[in-house]
């Protein structure tokens, strides 16, 4: 099945510096990131206001693990944004390619 | 059920006219045009880096085929991406708006 | 389980005073106000078309019915839109700290 997969980063260089390389190790099919966003959030007992940028990532849900593993890696938050959404229907044509250009084994 | 399906387009005009059309035939609710989007991705045997415009339907799931279908029509890309979300909750009234303004058959 | 409430409001200011209440209520561990969107949508007979803020909360599937009703009691309109994405993965930590900053009981 394939999935979306929201995270957000610190701002658009760090996104895209992400993103492009989850494709590059095929464990995205592709990245879109939507651009800054006004983040307001819960921590260390306070109230936090910051500005970041949203991106979300099109792969199969086989692969969130492997590809959570690697933004993990990747981010330089402590504790980053990295939420699966479940994609249950829409273009065949383009289910298949997300299915067809990702890795088959994470 | 009602769904959100997330789309993208090259520009704001082409998402602007593919929402308008959807929403005129009442294939949708309403669509949101979410904006100016950058996106890395697979295509030939590259990874490519796009500018587009992502934008969002609200419909039920009864509809996805047709809207699909619709947007497959409408659309400039040979393989756009129309992925559809599973909502599961919140607000009642808006939710059964959703499902008064559009098409109770494909 | 967490979720996405995906919502709309009329401008910034507004998006942010409703999102910043439901975090500082713990109905929300974060809220992201993600920008302009326009929107095309059936009402009161005609299709509109206006300028709106898109923004998200992330919670737990448990809250949605408390987050509802303060979204309808803070919102300015007569029917906002509140649709719950279902989250089905991701990275374990940040699902967990979801729960850890959110209210037990609604």
């Amino acid at each position: 099945m394939a999935v979306i997969v929201y995270m957000t980063a610190p701002n658009p260089e760090e996104a895209e510096r992400i993103g492009r390389t989850l494709v590059e190790r095929r464990l995205a099919a592709c990245v879109n990131v939507l651009g800054s966003i006004r983040s307001i959030y819960h921590w260390a007992g306070d109230i936090q206001t910051e500005t970041e940028t949203a991106f979300i990532a099109k792969t199969t849900d086989a692969l969130v693990p492997a590809l959570t593993e690697a933004v993990l890696e990747l981010h330089p938050y402590e504790v980053p944004c990295v939420a699966t959404l479940p994609i249950t229907g829409g273009s065949a044509a383009f289910l298949g390619w997300i299915d067809e250009v990702t890795r088959k084994e994470p």
